[in-house]
């Protein structure tokens, strides 16, 4: 376990304003009506603020030295992470057994127009059931999951989400979770259930060696 | 329907450009081991970049203008759009009946290390299904999603989609899909099976008329 250390808070803290930056200018982006040229102008100032952040860039073998993989701080998480442009971010937390979300959809996740697109929710819901069958203390990657939609989800709506674990059998666990408005919690709009599946020791070597080794197992000075 | 006009299509072209700069700072965002101090450099242009944007921007009740609802033309549809920064982009043709959609995915859909999320699956293989749902003549929405996970689909990778409608019954139009790496098509990653359910004119006017209405059947002039 590595000491979080006040280089690593402030710059955990950097990316999150780094991803609040991001989240509305990509929102903005996907809702303006601003004039032809104005997208141009913007698009220009958007690659001059790129450049300098691809100048250092690590490769899908090197995980973000601000996260910590054991202690499972992800800040690119594309569905909860606070550095990450793509999540809306959804915010979990336990309540007993179950695992509440809340999010907002902006104008981004639209599929179908005013609502969300049918794979944001399938998406949304991988990641609770994930959530939740994580902290039961049965780790494991998604096998299956089936997504039922009963009615669309609305855009720019406070959402509540939940997930579940409501099996385990040897290496095999299944969970569940919903969708819902949070001002109407029992009518559910999306529902689905998982299937996930805890890795061999030789299966997470194989899958994840490279970046673990890289990451936790190279011999350090001092 | 609208005629595309030189000033609609310049401003499309716009929309591409500026979605080109998102993905490019998304990734980079992700990607970045730029110092602290870079990211906060980062975050503040970003803010200057959005504002403008920010100042004329439609509700969840207006359609893009750039985009045409009844010709399929959706420039922000986040798994294909061309303007989405949360769009790979996928891009997809049809070969015979079968939908093929190509993609290559970055750090800003990892899930575990070095792979893509679960979730990130799903919303490709939804919006491939639906795809091949539409252009079958039979559009609907989705009902029913059940993704199977046989191999983790690696980030920074050439992957190659699939879509197909399978079987038509009545209202209810399932399709399959798969993904695998461009290299080595066989071999699949992921599988989906969907069922689409196609709307009740009642049900499109109570979902989409509030969208529809104001974007095509208000009185004009001329």
């Amino acid at each position: 376990m590595h000491a979080v250390d006040d280089g690593l808070l402030r710059r955990r803290e950097a990316i999150g304003e780094l991803g609040d930056a991001l989240r509305l200018l990509v929102e903005n982006a996907t809702a303006t009506e601003a004039p032809t040229e104005e997208l141009l102008r913007a698009a220009e100032r958007i690659r001059q603020a790129a450049a300098p952040l691809g100048e250092r860039v690590r490769t899908r073998f090197d995980s973000a030295t601000a996260d910590d993989l054991i202690a499972g701080v992800r800040l690119y998480n594309p569905v909860t992470g606070a550095g990450s442009a793509l999540a809306p971010p959804v915010e979990i937390h336990r309540e007993g057994t179950v695992a509440i979300g809340t999010c907002t959809l902006g104008l981004a996740f639209e599929g179908p127009p005013s609502y969300a697109h049918g794979g944001v929710s399938a998406m949304l819901l991988d990641q609770m059931l994930g959530y939740a069958v994580t902290h039961s203390g049965n780790p494991g990657m998604t096998g299956r999951l089936e997504t039922t939609y009963r009615r669309p989800v609305p855009l720019h709506t406070p959402l509540r989400l939940t997930g579940e674990v409501v099996g385990v059998e040897n290496r095999r666990v299944t969970a569940t979770g919903t969708i819902a408005c949070a001002d109407e919690p029992g009518r559910v709009l999306v529902e689905a259930t998982g299937l996930f599946i805890a890795l061999r020791a030789e299966q997470a070597q194989r899958l994840f060696g490279p970046v673990l080794s890289r990451r936790y197992q190279e011999p350090r000075a001092g």
